[in-house]
């Protein structure tokens, strides 16, 4: 870390922090400057540290140098992890897409969509049986009984199932149906679950929360990571800012963004990303030429009837449109899709 | 709601939208303008109806016209929810003031803070047992210890214990020991534990979440109201905007705005709110002066050896300074603190 | 316009509203809900009228139902406006590419910048000569002598000249030299300024305001669509978010967005977009995918030596490299390039 | 400034940089760390120098550690700037207010409102001549008519006269009838009307763009400063955030942290900041208790019948009654009002 002292910072001030910097068993290197002092401190850095040093008073602040994530990094890892689930390949130049209903809501309706999107070429089904709502007089999901619809739709079909959990007395039950465990962003800090998928043998999706930077995203990563799961797979699905035109601002330079930080595959979420059916195959599109290397989208046999998030959902014809778009794109930049 | 239909929608079109509305129970109104026709659909919706609308090809947007929560808004009950906690008061004219450090970390400290608070007028006492951290390899707080530890501190000054709690499983341990639950903001649609702490009937400390909207933070509260506990403080702790000198930004309208909206008592948190330690005492006043019913403070004996948030833990002089600065306030408002 | 009354609305204000709406020469229809009254107005809105409801205590709120641009609308024009002028073809299935330094600094990198990014593919030459600088004490740009080098640079190279007006005093002198006036994200609500541009007959790239809606960006367009000037090229450059990674977040949902509301042509600037380099490439052609009719890109012959945006700048062999790239998105989708 | 290196580099990229350092007159610090390699660079840095350094491919990062901003800067002048101009006193304990309505609408508007906001204490009258209107449609103010009646309203109630100005080619015009030039947010970096405000001798009231950093606001007050004019008063009237129901989100954190920063007198607009009528009051008390210097309030004979912002604008007797819950407050804090 640097220390950037005050003007007025007079040499006991900066001895006292070099001691304190020396105490904890790093190396503190005094730069004096025309106008300020800087104590570079070099070494492993102990926890807290950081908060240590800019509480005090003389000090104006501190400026970190090292990424606090280390298992999600690229310096740990140089090679790629590709996840392999069944019928999902992401990464490694193979684009998967995950594509369903944003809730489970009966067998007819789970089964036709797994049928529908499969023929356009998705290679695993998503489908909500524990839905996160706003509102607490919202659906809620059709609960172990939706789990149920889902594995028998991957019995018929084939298609890897990914399905959200959201607390960690849920995951043996949920693991028990499910493929991929899905980490919704509102939980994306809920650490307690991270820590309870971590110790499953599944490969968990993880998205981004509305509001998180990506150094919290990847430390989100991490904490699954750190039980010794090593599937993760990142999601951007778009952040909270001023602009309500679209549900959120899905900020595609994430992909390319996080392809330098971590080895970790990254797809995208362009339905909650946009919020708005219309927009969805274009943003695919750009998510592949940005270097995704995957998708997952809202798809129902017939939006304007489904129980949740309709105006973001495909029909099945927009979304075989959106598959041979983004085929095009994928094949053009010589990747399988 | 109100549904807007495109500018070419035929009367065919606007028939359909028209009977489906009327098959819900709905009364439709149909008004032509010289551009486009808007339906205004009158009487109760089902939940999903405005999603199944605006799915539909043919509409343009569709515009809700209620507030989506119930029981925590002003039009339910129109005076002010009062908390009694022990030694703490909020609302009603009655400003309560939680103070301490950020985690529990020995005996020493707790008593020596929970002393010091109390001797310059907090109502309450605040440390963290179980705290949830960015990183992995963070310190992640005493647990059970630290619980114990804040009983004896609450036992020897009879100052209100206020500590988070962060998953479902662990509401009955923390509450043994606490007398008013938090939930942290990372935590705030953390669905499962709302409704768990809303079946305890302890008063439940709510943070809103650095990129909830004031609706989605109501609707949160409204998950604990709807298990049966109506004792839930509402705490504007800052959200996450493009500004990084602060950090996070702190929107003190959020209490008058509140204010209109909810009886529910609202107090705010100027230690995250701002991240600095210094900008501390004045935005607690301007709290006060916006109308707040109380305060949360981080205090430590010694900021700079806190294990966690010493760049915005006050100190214990600093404490009783901030909070004669905001008693006049208080009083020149006519409060009681 | 559709005003939601209060519920304690009585009859009386009711018709207050109703009054005042009908004296406007619109006709209000009014609809009595379960809790409240509703009173949606039709025909032409007078200008303030919202602002002057939405002031009366017994409103709760007034939503707009048109949106408030006229000539930049799709409504006003189905069909796509293309730009041509000189070598640059923008819209209509042609992509163009605008690329060059930040700043003009001599007239040696000036050409042999323009030299490279033409034989790269580049339709266009971007260049400061007035430079917006966020400090006074910055590089202000080469101002005429940097103009005249532009106009050099077209005559060697054939490529149209896009550079920037700060103020309306400069037009007639920028005019001079340019084929194509910048508005910069700056000046995007400078009224003056539009209107100064908008009595030209140059088209006119205006780019996105950091914080601006895309509605504000559309009423920016109109200001200068009303002068007469009706070769507006919307350039979407980035919105400030919380996030830093990035120098401000490229939203590229813009696109497809923009597409549906306007028949303006649209273009990005991923070298704004992210501010980061090794980013660009990738934003280009996921720009491309979203649907931009173009890309304005910062090339410069030894970034590190750039007095403005090195870290943002493309090398040419960066560039070259970004223009195959896209190539083959273009391609892919049936555009020419 | 402080360079640090990617993990990889070389001994040799690392020498090329501080060669590159030195041959600016700067001094560079290695500091060898166990994963990376950081270069402190002390002494004067030319413009530019940090870009061009991280610009290059072994650099990860550059941290600046000085603030750029050197006039506005309390290490250049440490006592508080007082402005004082006719009746309005900003700074040193004195509290201003400025109150008026939005646009100067009619001599009978102005004549009324000047006298009313004069007897409920207000120390300056605001009032727009010149308005910058997000649409092309809608009312651009009386302009020199208005300064006219502006005029007429100073001598008749002895009042300083805030107005704003849009463009270079006004300020001579603006100035023959204004004792206060204000800059709107929009043109916050309007650089060419920042130089033109600059050389005027009269003190400019710089509002901070919405989404303008700090710096890059003291950077603007920066661009006047460095004219000669040493009157700026800065304004903080929100900012744009993902909140809806405020029109801007007011962070009263920019008070106490501007004060550490700058001698500049600091004011807050409550009244853009919320849009919001009713959440004036609170949010005016809250900026007093916070620390500004004065405050900036639109009032309005009858603000259901105002042209522009009727929402936001406060009648005289809310205006009378907000002045006595400041004055409640400046008191409590031993300031004059």
């Amino acid at each position: 870390m640097i220390v950037v002292m005050k003007p007025f910072a007079t040499q006991e001030m900066i001895t006292r922090i070099m001691k304190r910097v020396e105490s904890l068993g790093m190396k503190p290197h005094v730069i004096v400057g025309v106008e300020r002092t800087v104590i570079a401190a070099t070494g492993a850095e102990p926890e807290g540290i950081q908060a240590e040093i800019e509480a005090c008073d003389e000090v104006e602040k501190v400026m970190p140098i090292l990424a606090p994530y280390k298992i999600a990094s690229r310096e740990t890892r140089k090679e790629p992890t590709v996840i392999r689930c069944g019928s999902l390949v992401l990464g490694g130049g193979h684009i998967g897409v995950i594509a369903g209903p944003c809730s489970v809501e009966s067998e007819e309706q789970i089964m036709q969509v797994a049928a529908q999107v499969k023929a356009a070429g998705a290679t695993a089904l998503r489908g909500g049986a524990f839905k996160p709502r706003t509102s607490p007089y919202a659906f809620q999901g059709m609960k172990e009984a939706g789990l149920k619809l889902l594995a028998a739709a991957r019995d018929a079909t084939g298609l890897a199932v990914v399905t959200e959990v959201m607390t960690p007395h849920h995951v043996e039950l949920v693991s028990k149906y499910a493929d991929i465990l899905q980490i919704g962003a509102r939980n994306m800090q809920n650490y307690h679950l991270l820590q309870a998928v971590g110790e499953t043998r599944k490969p968990i999706l993880l998205k981004r929360g509305p509001s998180a930077t990506i150094e919290e995203f990847l430390l989100a990563a991490e904490y699954i990571l750190d039980q010794g799961n090593h599937d993760v797979i990142l999601c951007e699905r778009g952040i909270r800012t001023f602009e309500t035109h679209t549900r959120f601002t899905l900020p595609l330079a994430t992909v390319p963004y996080l392809r330098e930080k971590t080895h970790l595959p990254i797809i995208t979420d362009p339905s909650h990303g946009t919020g708005i059916a219309s927009l969805v195959p274009s943003m695919s599109a750009a998510s592949i030429a940005a270097g995704a290397d995957g998708l997952i989208l809202e798809v129902h046999p017939n939006p304007s009837k489904a129980v949740s998030d309709g105006a973001q959902t495909l029909t099945p014809a927009a979304f075989e449109a959106t598959m041979q778009l983004c085929r095009k794109v994928a094949t053009a930049l010589g990747k399988t899709m």
